[in-house]
């Protein structure tokens, strides 16, 4: 399993500061929407460039102009890229298509999809790398989390790579390893933590 | 109605230069999605200082976050920003919270919502100014266009305030106008254009 930390701060410094302390326990570092709608494709090259070592997920939602967009992300050092689930089929295989040409990835996110599962068989062979389980940050308050929607998914697809995010906590990783995630991602539990070290040690050893 | 020139080229540079041009016969400048991906906010708020007479929407298409995002875009000086229809409810109605406190506008935009006109209907009570009709630009080809589905929500909500978008011409304006769009939004038909003045004023003949 892959540890996935959501840079979702306002500011590239804020972000850098975090990622100083933890990048030895992060596999992915996502630029996340925030950082992005602020920075622009600027976030991405910065980390990618003092991070080589790390793969650097650019959170871009695309929800059109599939190839334009992921090429921004990949022309600015981005590994992966994500097209929401949401988006037209074309465009999510239009993002597959430049990603597949770069050597790069996409993740297909399902947040605020109404059949998560019916969409993941659809868009499965677009060529996208890894379907996202996804509860919107707005939902998170309403009790929702992605370990159903993840089941349900793994049953419609055995072999996807698939990814878990939004709201993640050390106590809830255990629901979700029953059905395989390849990713956690993890966000305001580590970046709200006052020690966030110590709070991504505790993700980790909850993935192991 | 309104003529809104969607600026969604590359660079920064390069829609200044456009507006530079044409600003005299826009009346909302759009920082685009791929613009957005690339300067971040910097590109809205550079936009609003050299043209504060302009209104200046954000094309963010926010799908989480929607408090949070939203003031990202009125923190730049955007007088309208973008939520997905496709977005929760919710995250919607927190944009619309946050335009409401800072007296800014919310667009949801349509793209790639399966039942626009149920969906249109759904969202309409949290607050959003206006509605977009929207063919996704990876759909442009396919022969899509946003007459019908213009004409499907208006008459499911005679009041509401619509605008139109996706490979808009002064040919297809035509059709549009039966179902009285506030707003129509340009954006290839111009910025491809080699006379981009010359494009503008066709639109603006055919919105007369």
């Amino acid at each position: 399993m892959k540890l996935q930390l959501a840079l979702d701060m306002d500011s590239l410094a804020v972000a850098r500061a975090l990622l100083e302390k933890t990048a030895d326990l992060v596999d992915i570092a996502e630029v996340g929407t925030p950082l992005v709608l602020r920075e622009g494709a600027a976030a991405i090259r910065a980390l990618k460039k003092e991070y080589p070592h790390l793969l650097v997920l650019a959170d871009f939602k695309i929800m059109d102009a599939g190839a334009e967009e992921a090429a921004i992300a990949f022309d600015a050092g981005a590994d992966i890229v994500t097209v929401l689930a949401a988006a037209e089929t074309v465009t999510i295989q239009r993002a597959c298509d430049i990603a597949a040409d770069a050597g790069r990835e996409v993740m297909a996110d399902l947040i605020a999809v109404a059949h998560p599962a019916r969409r993941a068989v659809e868009i499965a062979s677009a060529g996208v790398t890894y379907l996202c389980c996804h509860t919107a940050f707005d939902m998170q308050l309403s009790g929702a989390d992605p370990a159903r929607e993840l089941s349900e998914v793994r049953a419609a697809l055995p072999g996807a790579r698939i990814a878990a995010a939004g709201g993640i906590t050390p106590q809830r990783i255990g629901l979700l390893k029953p059905s395989g995630p390849e990713i956690i991602i993890v966000g305001g539990y580590v970046t709200r933590a006052t020690d966030p070290r110590a709070a991504i040690q505790e993700v980790s050893a909850a993935m192991s």
